[in-house]
């Protein structure tokens, strides 16, 4: 499974890849920053990370995932910095034979780098 | 729940829409016709549709799973015609508060998609 790992402080690209061959299945999540954070409106988040240790855990989970899950690729992109309000914190693209293993591993994926990868909201701006 | 349903015989172009106000999951799946249909390598598939009752099925599809899972809005673009491999001959966009109800109705919609809408795969062009 080809796993590639990125961050930035910039905007998310779109991105108008050609699916791999053998793919059946593309799966993308956009994961984005919401106006309200804990019920206070804001106008963006602040997002940091110790970027080797966030890649090291990222690389080790999708690995870890990809043997129940196999897939043909994995690609993420974290951004940090500050983060307006609509814009994409994280994409995830996942191709796949076919979109029962893309499904499980993105849902999986998700919550695990919710729980153990050192990437933090250190604060927010208001509006 | 914004429902959106479109069908096109031409290449399915890939989006860049802006997340609705309160999306904080974006999730896209594509659909790709892939080289090999049972076991022949292939260089196309063709899909027929029976457009107003496969509008109507989806439609019914997904206002019974925002029931249970809401979203904000589904965008389903179906094509139809001759579909060379590697390319998409579906992308569903969902939008929603969390990633959670957004995979599941994702999830649910591909499967009850391929069993109950009237889509059918009517043939395949050899390489």
């Amino acid at each position: 499974m080809i796993i590639e790992i990125e961050f930035t402080n910039q905007p998310i690209p779109s991105q108008s890849h050609h699916a791999n061959a053998g793919a059946g299945a593309v799966l993308e999540f956009h994961g984005i920053v919401r106006e309200f954070e804990q019920g206070a409106k804001i106008s963006a988040l602040v997002y940091e990370l110790y970027e080797p240790m966030a890649e090291a855990v990222i690389r080790r989970i999708l690995e870890t995932l990809g043997e129940t899950h196999p897939c043909l690729s994995v690609h993420v992109i974290h951004r940090h910095g500050t983060v307006p309000v609509g814009e994409a914190s994280i994409h995830v693209r996942v191709e796949s034979q076919h979109r029962g293993e893309g499904l499980r591993l993105m849902e999986e994926f998700m919550n695990q780098l919710k729980a153990d990868v050192p990437i933090w909201k250190t604060g927010s701006l208001p509006c």
